[in-house]
């Protein structure tokens, strides 16, 4: 009985810790296709080679939430498998496109923790990484998380709280080799709106809306071998319900938001995020976006804008959070990005 | 709000205007193997590479209906959001194979219009037609479809009705370069029924059925980067439930047609298609079909036959239409095509 | 009508007798993308190219379970179309790997054939074997069926019960070219243990548990194109339900079995197996393991573990059968395999 992973518990972990994560995964088109299959995905520079060359790059890299879950699924059976809560993100940074063919793993240093005062459960942040075949480093990102003590006498380590970073500045962006968006074409990417057009401050509703159901948040979660039971098992949850896996809230608001910002192409920069509420099978995801910030690169053509992106469940208004400060019931995800767009 | 795509109305279009469709999509075995989960496909030449170069081409290319479905899906944003009903298909035409790697893009000419008497709605009649990366033309089509007006009071355009061939001539399909049914493989294709066993008027009940979920119409037509809200959102609907993609139910008719059909292997000509009654989750769909024609060709050892495939709803008779002319309740499906078969 | 396949029944068949099963079928990684997604696999070696290099391989071969379900599903329209039960399987030896692009084609020979005392059924006993565009040998196996006889008062043929091996001995185990465990790196495939680890008699709960869905079982059997009604159609059976294919249970409890087993990374041999009792859309499957036996090989730093694997419904016991020897309600499969494993 002992040979399986009960995962890690709050005494686990200790700071400067580094943690590598199992199963390395070759990534090809198949996941591209699953991608695709699973969210309505349309940014033409994840969906044509010739777009993409256009572009400047070689070819069509996977999406940037490819990498982002596939990274994130190893990390579970370390990181999250007794987890009560999932409390943050902070400084996510796409580095080195995935292409196809190239093959992910992931390591985690711890970076902070703080037991809470009930003595029964602590934070932990671990900061991890995401690296390709030729140890480029793929992406990396901060992530805090609620863990179970396994005895709750256990001494309390020192409090150890990272600081961090609650907004990347430009110069923290790592910008695609090569990436040119002198000659973009607006007419095949679906949308007129360039960079200039937006206003810091503007709201865009996205229009459209997807039912989810069971087999398709499984297997996507499943694409990105993330293990944690309360997505697959209907009797791990007292009411029988199984728990949507956050980034499967994130990919397909990201895909419903091409409706109004088909060419905020690329994710570069993950500033923050909060899954608001559960998301379970039978909810009609929506989502709208804020223009939080501007920004110029230097790369040809191509300027950068920070988006609050929300998913809410259909019949919500576009009002976040409740006069007690607290998310409305309605909120699934409010997430703080960066995209390069076309000035 | 402005930046969302509305559609276009009946307004927006003129005869002799070219839309050029968004997002270009490059296909590979990962689309192949998607459409193979999702449709019970197994005509040999779109299974095997070695099969397909026993008949003399490269290697297998994507199956037809994937070619329809991507060139399909992205006229839906500018062709079909605000239409009312999806009136004909005509003249489609499979012209160079999709191979795994290749690009496809779209457009549209308006060859027809002509306002409705009630003055709130009209019809427009596109030709579409897919291009691959080098330009060439893969398929194309014309469909028509009624689209609302934006303003009722709007003046009615000049009718333009384009004279359309209601059955394509053996002189107007394509076959594929190298095409070559001369050591054709009947035992490895599944069946024994050549060309010259099927008679003009013959009857074939294909016996399968499928029972659809939501998951697969959604995943398929996601895949084809449709994004016709309808089929993806359950509050669209007063009634709930999410209309499934007619292309969906003719892919899996067609995979159905298999079994009595599995020489029948390339789709080359569409004549003319009526998607009869909606088709909703939970249907158990059936086909049958009846030979309407034959022709030889120039290619060595390919035969045409032209096909009626009907989808019915399981314990629906073979009967297509009742005495007032209209289709039967459970007919979902009327379509007409030409496809090659080793003589 | 007539050209519709109605499938063989007990008289069709004859001791010695071949037949070549239609439709070969090119597989590549989308095929195991789709894998990846249908099932929480996380095997290292079948996930990873770096990984399988590191073992010696050229890269990442198709999941193991991928080459059974290809070979197998070519069978069904031959072989248990008319089938009332699926009795057994037997002398199964996976022998050469399947390579991204490889096109696998399956035939059977008939070894044996008993008619029932009841003079409607009889048992079936084929040896399949599944080849490659190379006509090597990927994987063989014995599977016996019942099957109906088309006319009761047909005369029995001669009965012929095949001798099979109960288990497969160290020496009918084909190892990879090449494979190597000796530079394994066992953090990067997620469990510590070794062969050595393992004590015969040992079991193991898998603990994780998967609820299954309607979409899920049916893109799985198609991928396979496996064409048995009862999967697919729920008109079929008089209560409604979609019986799941037997081997999606298996895909299912082997991947399940990673969480104790995650370095059983190769199934090499089949000894034997039986689908204990029907499993349908909202099962939930856990699965629990016994160590039967080990042997050494002659592949630098390769064991071989002999194991069973219990599918179970949550809920269950890890009981096999009752005081009557039969399997208890709860028993989903009970199979019995060679793994390979770094000492």
């Amino acid at each position: 009985m002992t040979k399986t992973n009960e995962g890690r518990f709050f005494e686990d972990y200790a700071v400067g810790q580094v943690i590598r994560h199992a199963v390395p995964r070759t990534v090809k088109m198949g996941e591209r296709a699953l991608y695709h299959a699973l969210y309505p995905a349309r940014h033409a520079l994840y969906s044509s080679d010739q777009f993409a060359q256009a572009c400047g790059l070689p070819f069509s890299p996977l999406d940037d939430m490819i990498a982002f879950h596939v990274i994130f699924g190893k990390t579970v059976p370390d990181v999250s498998l007794n987890a009560v809560a999932n409390l943050g993100y902070a400084e996510g940074r796409w580095v080195t496109p995935v292409w196809p063919g190239d093959t992910l793993r992931s390591e985690s240093e711890v970076i902070g923790l703080k037991q809470n005062s009930n003595g029964k459960t602590g934070v932990v942040w671990v900061r991890t990484r995401g690296l390709n075949q030729h140890d480029e480093l793929v992406m990396e990102y901060v992530r805090w998380v609620m863990v179970r003590k396994r005895d709750a006498d256990a001494a309390a380590p020192e409090a150890v709280v990272p600081e961090l970073k609650t907004v990347l500045s430009i110069d923290d962006l790592a910008i695609p080799r090569g990436l040119d968006f002198t000659d973009y074409d607006f007419e095949l990417a679906g949308e007129p709106h360039r960079w200039g057009d937006y206003a810091i401050g503007e709201k865009i509703d996205h229009v459209d809306g997807v039912t989810i159901e069971e087999a398709e948040h499984m297997m996507a979660t499943r694409l990105w071998q993330n293990t944690a039971k309360v997505h697959f098992d209907a009797t791990f949850r007292p009411d029988g319900q199984r728990l949507i896996y956050g980034g499967h809230v994130i990919s397909m608001a990201r895909a419903l938001s091409f409706n109004g910002l088909a060419n905020a192409q690329m994710i570069v920069g993950l500033n923050g995020g909060a899954h608001a509420n559960p998301c379970f099978s039978g909810t009609t995801v929506r989502a709208w976006s804020e223009v939080l910030d501007k920004a110029e690169t230097s790369a040809p053509g191509v300027g950068a804008v920070r988006l609050r992106l929300v998913a809410t469940s259909a019949g919500g208004s576009m009002e976040l959070k409740g006069e007690d400060g607290k998310y409305l019931s309605h909120v699934l995800l409010d997430l703080d990005y960066w995209a390069l767009m076309p000035v």
